[in-house]
């Protein structure tokens, strides 16, 4: 238990969160123990099969769907994946040219996904965002098209923080099928960042199929979902043993899938309180910062918002220096997307599409979670101006 | 440790292995302490990053390649799945109708990613085998077209223990390759049950890309790896965040590919030693069962195979009774391969394409591994015995 007694300050929950004592001990009886595989029809086989339905169905019962709504994968850049592509392979039985509309702040799971789709013969638009990283209902509508299968844009913006209208998207696509005689559009939402602070359920969200990612919500690495509302008609994207309903093959992860089920079970829990207390200390760290820096600008909007990311661009400073500087100073934080950042660092295509193309190389993230105290974020503060200052004046 | 002195006998190694406490172990430190995600630009992110590096720099010089020729994915499936689809569409690129061979024993991963590719619009043909499974080198020679983009081949078969002639196909692709003056086609090798008995280095294997998972050799599920030869040119199954050089989308997870590094250190190193033991336990195991039941069909050949798979008719016997009974009785076996057995129990296509229909619904898989003793076999044969023939009389 180190970790959560460390020194150091950890502002990078967006990113990674560290795997919560009680989900580590719910996952360990399935590595030595009941390791058996779940498509065995013996006993020992057929009760961690039970296993994971139990936990499907858990999930399924906080996701509002029924349990075969609820298809596991390795993660949420999979089922992003399988969202886009799975629609559009799908949708190709029926539509010549299948058209898909992502916006402009998506994640690198659904911007490269929807750029396969074009690959393979498909049409994409992109539909931009205001300042705020807000998309416009009205610019939305204008994209849809007698070939559109699907939109998807995420609930809660990675880098930003900004929540979408997903409701309304959703019930204008649904009025826009009921126009039209068809199935499609569908609606698609990668949810990932939300369920610590927002809620999830199919109802809420009216979507079609929404995305989560067990690592972003202290659970472990290397386990996802797709939710897919009753009657979703979605391809492959893995092919192989029946699993999943056919719809994603390969042995099914039972230590995974009980560390995940406990997880959203935790944070959904946890919701209300959680979000009112980051709220709290994001806030008054935006206030401590402006104060020692008046000329730094915070991104995404002020209220309808994730409580945990705060998006700070410091005008004229190039963000990996700052990080690095932060970094020797004691405090882990990030640029946007750590995906993308592999090959090479440019500047942040969210900061870009928000029209602030001057800030997109001067951006950090900063994002809160379950281990950050009052504590930890007065202290950040602290070092972040002292780092920040330094660097401004030279 | 409980599992490890059980009193049930579990002969079913090949459709999952318990992950070994040293392997468990190493994982440990990346759920709660090191769970950075390994594309942050912070130290602790770049430490996490190194020891996947290092991972994947330990496992790549087993196998035989440069770090940079293993891709980690979730699994073999997936693993599979990129081989079969990841080659077809990089050769669309330049071949309008791609073709692939795959032989009529292939897992489902293989079958159900050719089967896709057919929908996509490439072609497949099928490579037979003859009565103890083995692919003919002249038949495939035949299959051989101007278009043919891969070859798909297990070296090991997951049901009956076969063990291909896979350098011998690789030498004939080179050949073809040459007189062609074309990079095609490729010889994919899903070796998923080999590394345990047999050495899975690129050079002996002489294969240009070779599947291995984590779960077979006592590592975790939901990690798998396809290795690549240099030059091989494969275009992703999952696309988003520039992870393993572009070719796999999605974070890297440090914990199973810790597990996944030692596992296989672990089995390499005991290959040789639990090859004859097993080999031992096996042949005696067979002889035991048919001196109590002269009918029992033992399939596969009898030499160039896996020494812990025994795949055993019994004619007349339909395969779930006899394995619920022997369930019953304290024994846990398999029909053939767990995958595929989800939505509805059918007869095994590995046996049908032995030519041997009349058995494909009355075959057992007994799989033994580390942790079957002499006395395991002794009972188990004993069991069996019993169970078959009470079976058989009525």
């Amino acid at each position: 238990m180190d970790w959560f007694k460390r020194k150091r300050i950890f502002l990078d929950y967006a990113s990674a969160t560290p795997v919560l004592p009680a989900v580590r001990q719910v996952m360990e009886q399935y590595w030595s123990k009941n390791f058996y595989n779940a498509s065995a029809i013996y006993a020992a086989g057929v009760s961690v099969k039970k296993a994971i339905e139990h936990d499907r169905a858990r999930m399924a019962r906080m996701l509002g769907v029924s349990p075969n709504g609820v298809i596991f994968t390795a993660g949420g850049t999979e089922s992003d994946n399988l969202a886009v592509l799975g629609v559009f392979e799908k949708s190709l039985e029926i539509i010549k040219k299948p058209h898909i509309i992502i916006s402009a702040i998506e994640h690198p799971a659904v911007t490269a996904a929807a750029a396969e789709v074009v690959r393979r013969g498909g049409e994409m638009s992109t539909c931009e965002v205001n300042e705020e990283g807000v998309i416009s209902i009205a610019a939305l509508k204008k994209l849809l098209k007698e070939n559109t299968v699907l939109v998807s844009i995420a609930l809660a913006n990675h880098e930003i923080g900004t929540i979408q209208p997903i409701a309304k998207i959703g019930r204008l696509l649904s009025e826009f099928r009921k126009t039209r005689h068809s199935a499609y559009p569908y609606l698609h939402t990668d949810a990932s960042q939300a369920p610590s602070y927002l809620d999830v359920s199919i109802d809420s969200l009216h979507a079609d199929l929404f995305t989560l990612d067990a690592a972003k919500i202290y659970g472990p690495k290397g386990i996802g979902l797709l939710v897919a509302r009753r009657g979703v008609k979605i391809h492959p994207v893995i092919f192989g043993g029946g699993q999943e309903g056919g719809r994603r093959a390969g042995t099914a992860n039972p230590a995974l899938i009980a560390g995940f089920a406990l997880a959203l079970e935790i944070v959904s829990k946890d919701r209300a309180k959680e979000s009112r207390r980051l709220e709290n200390l994001r806030q008054s760290f935006i206030e401590s910062i402006k104060t020692c820096l008046p000329e730094i600008v915070v991104n995404g909007p002020t209220v309808i918002r994730l409580p945990n990311i705060a998006s700070v661009s410091v005008p004229g400073v190039m963000t990996e220096f700052i990080l690095l500087k932060l970094d020797q100073a004691g405090m882990m934080v990030s640029v946007g997307s750590a995906c993308s950042y592999d090959e090479k660092i440019s500047g942040s295509p969210v900061i870009r599409a928000l029209g602030k193309p001057e800030l997109s190389e001067s951006t950090l993230r900063f994002s809160f979670g379950r281990f950050t105290t009052r504590q930890d974020v007065r202290q950040a503060a602290q070092i972040f101006c002292r780092v920040a200052c330094s660097m401004v004046k030279y």
